[in-house]
């Protein structure tokens, strides 16, 4: 992975968490519950999913300062998910990122309240974006769709289901985490193209996007479970081999080591065919975006 | 309170359980947790911020058809509501509406993600309501202001706050009971004004309906808190005095009863008077709920 990749990553990631910032002085909320927001919105991470959303927004045209808000609520939807699937009754977490989860530093009813006040202020945000009112409704109905039962939401429920069991299917191992993980990757592509004025159903570029996220969430998942066996603690900022532990289904558990490796490469060089209609800066960092994903060592 | 607003009121509900009974059919959603949503969302309820929209919006010309889906979006985030605020770090009851709560009936997990699956749902019905964009956008935009921090979530934590402690002002108590319960009451009305076509901002009938909603909801606050002073186990199916129990600021601390009942009836008459410039069934419906809020036992 090239350097000049990563600094451009950082760069991209870094106009994202300048707007973080400043999007949650709330006048009328609490002061604990803004702190318990922001703990967990501004605890790091790669703010993958607000720039694909930047990126395929403005490969089609947009400006960053006009999508940078909707982009930003996807984000706080993501932080959301997060802050919820580490309480005790879900995946019990105590560090996420090195830090110690939002529970385990405000109580768990902070936590709850924190993680809804981040799903609907992410709506809230959303729904003020300054392109044409069908773009917007469109936009924010796909991620919708993508955070709630059929995705993220029922992703997570049967994941629940499926951990410390043997009986999980590779089928049902790759419909769960493209509702977990890969919906609001593929909902923050889509989103980008629709809100640059793509048509939210049958648009050309509207499919490459929803392309183009789908192979990049599967890849992003398998990688996930190839670096839960193989990765660095440090780095990853969890304990490597959780997964084994609670007899989890995974990819190495189902194709080995070698396997997984492929089908994730497989699955990134499916995501830059996707855009080979398109060119220029945003492009190039896409396409590159799709490899680091499989190159990743956290 | 006449009998013929009692069956006007019910019959308007029973068109919001009929349309809720068939929206969370989800194909892609996993079964467990469809069926955990529609517990909660079933429970019963008198459906008053769907029958608030819906009155609102015909009061001023939409169809009962077309607005029936963004209305019971409103019953759905107000049922997230209530499942997250019944979980064991939160409220921690064992019966709503007389029946075990989500988290007695299906675990802890399954409650946060059947309150999580309810709120993103609601907002993927709203936002495919058949409106003009520009209306639907600002009207969910009303709602997910006041389901977010600056409404029902900082008002649920202002509350866990309070509770316990003796320290609460009046006017602490007035600004939590509007975020909590009066935001959603006053969203549900002017959503209704919106979709109807009226200006979100500065429309007149927008104003009446927030004005309206605002104090219908402090209304319906004092009467609950004197209802847990004074009312009956069976017909509120919760236990009486269980705010007391707990050391709860209420309004009949503050006050006392006779002056708690006149602070109702004043909110009461403000919001009749939100109607003069209007006529016919749905005004006469929405004069006579503004009564019923002050005279209900349950």
């Amino acid at each position: 992975m090239s350097k000049e990749f990563k600094q451009e990553l950082a760069a991209r990631a870094s106009q994202v968490e300048k707007y973080l910032e400043r999007c949650l002085q709330l006048e009328k909320a609490p002061g604990e519950l803004q702190e318990a927001m922001e703990y967990s919105l501004m605890a790091g991470g790669k703010r993958v999913r607000p720039v694909l959303c930047l990126a395929w927004g403005e490969m089609l045209g947009t400006s960053t300062k006009d999508i940078l808000p909707f982009a930003s609520g996807l984000e706080m939807i993501h932080t959301y998910s997060l802050v919820h699937d580490d309480l005790p009754a879900m995946d019990n977490d105590d560090l996420r990122r090195g830090k110690p989860t939002s529970h385990k530093k405000f109580g768990e009813a902070l936590a709850i309240l924190a993680g809804d006040g981040l799903l609907t202020q992410a709506f809230t945000m959303m729904l003020k974006s300054s392109f044409p009112a069908e773009n917007v409704l469109a936009a924010v109905g796909h991620v919708a769709e993508a955070a709630g039962p059929s995705g993220m939401v029922g992703g997570q429920c049967m994941d629940m289901r499926a951990t410390g069991r043997e009986s999980m299917k590779i089928e049902d191992l790759k419909s769960m985490h493209a509702m977990k993980t890969g919906a609001l990757l593929r909902a923050a592509c889509c989103s980008g193209a629709i809100l640059a004025g793509s048509d939210p159903d049958n648009g050309k570029d509207t499919l490459n996007a929803h392309n183009y996220g789908s192979n990049i969430g599967l890849a992003f998942q398998i990688v996930d479970d190839i670096l839960d066996v193989t990765g660095d603690e440090t780095s990853l900022g969890k304990r490597v081999g959780s997964d084994e532990s609670v007899n989890k289904s995974t990819y190495p558990r189902f194709l080995g080591l070698e396997k997984s490796r492929d089908l994730a490469q497989a699955a990134s060089d499916e995501a830059k065919a996707c855009l080979n209609d398109y060119h220029g800066p945003s492009k190039d960092f896409l396409y590159m975006l799709a490899q680091y994903i499989v190159d990743r060592a956290s």
